[in-house]
Formats: C-alpha cells, structure tokens, sequence
C-alpha cells in the first residue's frame, strides 16, 4: 500500500536548511514550502473555491472543533465529504481541535481518555479523546489529518510540559490505531516541548517511531518571541525523517514563514492574513499597510504597487478605503484576496530563491523592505 | 449632436404592452427590458464587477446621496469618475439622492430652492438643490443621472402632491439648464404624481415637453398594493413617448417586474434581491425560499434545482444553510449572487417572451409557480 499522503524532495538550498519538494496528496501534487490558508468553518471567509485556485492555492485548513460543532460531521459525511460539502477539489487538511479545545472551550478537564469541556458555543458538555478526533476527521474526509494533541502553553513548567508530551505521544499512537482510511487520508503527528530542548527531542522520538507520513511542530507562535521559535526549529525539524513533510503549525507572518523554511518547514497556516484582512490591513512588499487611514482617501495607487493581483491591478487605496469605511464587505474581499496572494506568491518567490540557492539575500531584502528587525538565532 | 443615451424599439408584444428594445449608452447597449442591480455605495453589495458580467448585469445603479456623503463625489471625479474608481466598464446610473434625502436624512425642510435637511451619517448640516444633484452626477459620471425630484408619500393629500409635482417639474427644467455634461451623460426626468391619474398627466407632460433622453417613473412601491401600482402604470406609461426608456424606480420583486413589462417599462432596479440574499431568503422558480430554516440541514440540493447559476450548480443548500448559521458571509455572496441572476435572467425570458408574443401565458407559468395571487387591474 502506498500512502495517500507523501513527500518528496527536489533539493536542498546551498546555504540553508531550505527544501524544495512536493506534497502528493489524494487531490493533487503541491510545490513547498507553501502556505495554507484556513477556512476554520468550510470556508476561507469571503473568498470562493474559484478565486483561492486563481491565486494557487494548494491545500487549504478547516477545523475539527468547529465542524464537529457546526454543522457536525454527519452532515459533511452525508453530503459526500468536505470537498464535496464545500466544492474544493484540491488538498484539505483538518486540525485536531485540540488547540480550539484549549482556546476556545470552556471548563476544561484534561484525563488520560481524552478531554472534557464545554461547547464554547452551545456550553452543552463534550467530550474529545484521540479516538474521536480520527473518527470526525475520517468523517470529514480531509486529506490530511492530524493527531489529537495538547498545546501547553510555552511557559508552562518542564513537568508538565513533560507529562504533557508523554500524554501526547499516546494519544498519537491511539488515533493512528483509530484511524479507518489509512489508504485515502494521511495521519500527521504533531510534535510538542514548548521550549525544552529534550522534550522536544523525545516527542520527535516517540512520533517518528510511529511512522506518519508526515510530521506537525505545534506549540509555536503562541507568545514566545520570534528567537524563541526560530531556536526551537533550530533543535527541532534536524529530528524528523528528511522523506517527510514538515508543517508549522500557526504561523503566517513573512519573516517567519521565510525563517521556518531555511530552519526546513514544508508546510504553513495561518489566519493572520485573512483575519487582518478583515480590519483593514494588508502585507505588502514595503511592509504592512492599513488601508483604512485617513490618508490613503485620495491615493488612486494599488496596495502593493508591486503586486499584480487581481485586488492590486483593478483598484485604488482611496477606493478600497472607501469601501471598508462604508462598511462595503466588497472592500474585506479585496484585501483578503490580496493578503492570501500575497503569502502565496510569497511562498513562489522562496522556492525560486531555494531553486537559486539565494535564500539568505532573499531573506535580507524581504527584511529590509518589510522593516523587519532580524530576529534569527543562527548565522547562515 | 446624438443623445448619449437612446432607445431603439425591436418590438411590441402582441398582446400587450411590452417593448423589446435596446438601452444604447456611453459603456455600451443593453437589451430591455432589464432588471438593474444596485451598488448604493460604489459596490453591488459582495459581489464584485466580473460576477455581474458574468451574470449577464448591463446596467447597474449608485447614489448621489451616498456617494456624496461618502467618499464625496470629488475623490470619485478624481479617481476618473465612477466607472473607473469601482472597476465598472459597462453601464451606470444614478439616483439624483432625491428619495434617500426624504427616507434617510432628518430635519428636512423642502423650499423652491431645494432641500435643507442634516446627513444621516455626521449629522451635518446640508443642501441639495436640482443644480447640486446635476453637479454631484456630473463629477460621478454615471451614463444616466436623474433629476432631483420630490417623491411624496403614495396617500399624501392632493394639494400636496399637486404642487410638489409643480415643483418637481420646476426642479427638473432647472437640473437641465444645470447639466454640464449632455453629450457624455443623459439626464431623466421623474414623472411623480402618486394615484392621481391628472397629476400623473400634469406631471409626464411637463417632463415630455423638456425632451429628456429618458423618463423615471418613482414614488411607486412606497407602501401601495400592487393592483394600486399596476393601475397607476396603466394610465402612466402611455403618456411616455415611444423612443425613450422607460425605467420604473425601486421596484424588483418577479411579479411586479413583469405586470411592469407588461405596461411597457423597460427598467427596473431594486435593492430587494440582495437585501433579502443577506438575509438568508432567496427567489427561485418555485417561490421563495429560507434557506436558513432547519428543515435544510441536511438538503443537498441547489437552491433553485431548476437554476443553472454558479451558487446553484456548485453548492446545496446544506452548505449555504451552514455558512449564514456559522456567520460566514461567503453564504452570503452565494445567495446574493442566485437572487440577481435569477432577476436578470427572468428578464433574459421576459424578453424571450416578448419575442415569442407569449407572456401572458409566460407570467401565468410564473404567478402559479411562485405562488403568486394575481394582482392585475387589467385583463389582456
């Protein structure tokens, strides 16, 4: 049996970590690294299926916790899937909900089974163990699954963080003897520690063991400082399998989709573009711009002069603007549309600039003009 | 000089008053009779400029009132006017912000001058007279302005109306003298005059004797029954001459358009479609329909099965129902996009109908199956 979910690699960049490569999934064959945009609810709000291809979009996230919630998973089941329920055709990959579980829920009750809590929606009593998961994504239907996970918090103390890994490691190995579709979905494990360098080092071990056909780093990007999360890639991604994906779980903002993937990220999401998208700020190639401010009235420029989407070939700032003062959501489409791009073809630029083996000027200039402050922990 | 707007007549319906025709303007020549989404603010609500197209829109509306609160009319002449700031390349027509100063804004006082009255949004004081609406549509730019006009109540008094028409007449002479811009843009007049059937005569004569490229005919579907309307058009539109459109204001539910067809108007516009869109309800070939009910949950049929329209060939109801519970507003542009299809494309029929001298029994098929009562004063 071949896995319905694989990983190949084209090369790596001269200088870096950085890989070219491919995800062949059941819905079709993805260059990485690439970012995923999410639509948490079977929807990547305001954008269609249509308008997500046309920016090359590959795979695309929706969520476990909110789909089991609403609509629920027997409604995606019996309308054939969620690509079916929500006309995507290429890759979906679903969450676990257990960071939704930790964020959202309330009363939480953590056991060895798996977690209580209360709908954050209905505060009706539920209940999410390892085996549950896998079932609401088997129902789901989704490429790509993950395993059903704790998310400490990064401060959390060693102890926990430890107990919590271990915990994690079984609930892994669970959902994987759950798992019904082996052969038409992949089951990712997703790799914890918070910033403990051997916690790290034995959730690695313990989910490489299992064999999944491709591997998530969670427990990043949840405060700790961008150094923090590039040392933790820095000791982390050297541990897993080099013919497996690799996915950062959460992260979406250019310094650090570029520092993930010269520390070896394949795989990116984040909510980050389209939710400030929704207020009126964009990623541009000069740095973010929030479009809503009293002086973009009259510039007829795009957003990004130097970006050709179809938001930045066909409208002004002043039009834009407008339109969100006037509570247009016509004008939240335009911004969505470009932010999305904007990662994407972001995303286009890094694995030419891997294919060039010029990561690291790429990286600089990006920097420069985004007014980054360098925050890597390694010199290349 | 040719007028920059005219109507060619194709033909008449045998057995009614319907006109086949063609609406030639400036951004192109449309086929009447036609249904005119609206785009208050510079934007068809969630619908972006190729959507419309691709539904088959022609002409589409903004307002003078709106736009001038909002951006203000000097940014949209600045951008290039209207077509150019929101990326509309066919056709477009504006309210002169006549109607939106007596139903939105507050402490109106009317004189012979024009309107003192406090915008709805800052509560500023402001002053619309027939030359600042000519002057606010000439900076816009729109194919077809209108003529300031004052549009009382359907059961106001007769005195009233009488001499609000006088003055409306008096407004309209005066816009004209006003327009600076008749060779790029043309400019109708109102024929107001409530259910006073000499009124309605005092009022058409006038606007006719000024020769406008094109009459309106407002202060209908203000509150009125539909036989009130119908039976008002019926004396109305005769008085209008024959090879000038005729464009019925604010009007845009099925059955109304067609008793409208039918007593030869050739235009419609209405914020119905996609206000009721975001409300979760949608027109189909078989009456309305509340997508957001329950009973829907686990439908996974089109909307409409009888619409080939991109929401109904792609999407059920389901999902739709899913997106609007879930606060997703892509169910929204899905709804939004099936309302004015199914608008413009019942006109595609109409026109068929008329073509085919068969649209009384073609509006009988539509009465039936959108479970209409029949509301004609008029037997055919």
């Amino acid at each position: 049996m071949t896995a319905p979910v694989r990983y190949r690699l084209i090369k790596t960049e001269k200088h870096t970590g950085a890989r070219l490569g491919e995800l062949i999934t059941p819905h079709g064959t993805f260059p990485t690294p690439m970012f995923m945009p999410v639509g948490t609810q079977a929807s990547v709000k305001l954008m269609s299926p249509e308008e997500l291809k046309e920016m090359g979009a590959g795979v695309i996230l929706s969520n476990t916790y909110h789909l089991w919630l609403r609509p629920g998973p027997e409604i995606v089941k019996e309308a054939g899937g969620l690509h079916k329920f929500m006309n995507w055709d290429q890759g979906i990959l679903t969450d676990s909900g257990g960071f939704q579980v930790f964020s959202l829920a309330e009363n939480r009750d953590i056991t060895e089974e798996g977690v209580h809590f209360r709908s954050h929606l209905s505060g009706e009593k539920m209940f999410l163990s390892p085996e549950k998961a896998i079932q609401i994504e088997n129902d789901l239907g989704p490429d790509i699954m993950m395993s059903l996970d704790e998310c400490p918090p990064f401060f959390e103390s060693y102890e926990y963080v430890r107990d919590s890994v271990a915990r994690t490691s079984r609930w892994a190995e669970r959902g994987l003897k759950a798992h019904c579709n082996p052969d038409t979905q992949g089951l990712f494990g997703i790799v914890q520690g918070a910033g403990f360098q051997d916690l790290r080092e034995q959730s690695a071990k313990d989910l490489v063991s299992l064999d999944f056909p491709g591997y998530s780093i969670g427990g990043l990007s949840v405060g700790e400082s961008k150094a923090e999360m590039n040392h933790v890639l820095d000791f982390t991604t050297p541990l897993l399998p080099e013919n497996k994906p690799r996915y950062l779980m959460g992260v979406g903002s250019p310094d650090a989709l570029i520092d993930g993937v010269i520390r070896g990220i394949d795989m990116f999401d984040c909510v980050l573009p389209t939710r400030i998208a929704r207020n009126g700020t964009v990623m541009t190639h000069h740095g973010r711009l929030i479009v809503k401010n009293a002086k973009y009235a009259h510039d007829f420029t795009p957003l990004d002069p130097d970006c050709d989407c179809y938001t930045c070939t066909h409208y002004s700032r002043a039009y834009i603007r407008h339109l969100i003062k006037a509570d247009e959501t016509f004008g939240l489409r335009l911004t969505t549309y470009h932010n999305l791009y904007f990662l994407i073809h972001l995303m286009a630029d890094v694995r030419q600039a891997i294919m060039d083996d010029n990561l690291i000027e790429f990286r600089q200039n990006l920097f420069d003009e985004y007014g980054y402050s360098d925050a890597t922990t390694k010199n290349f």
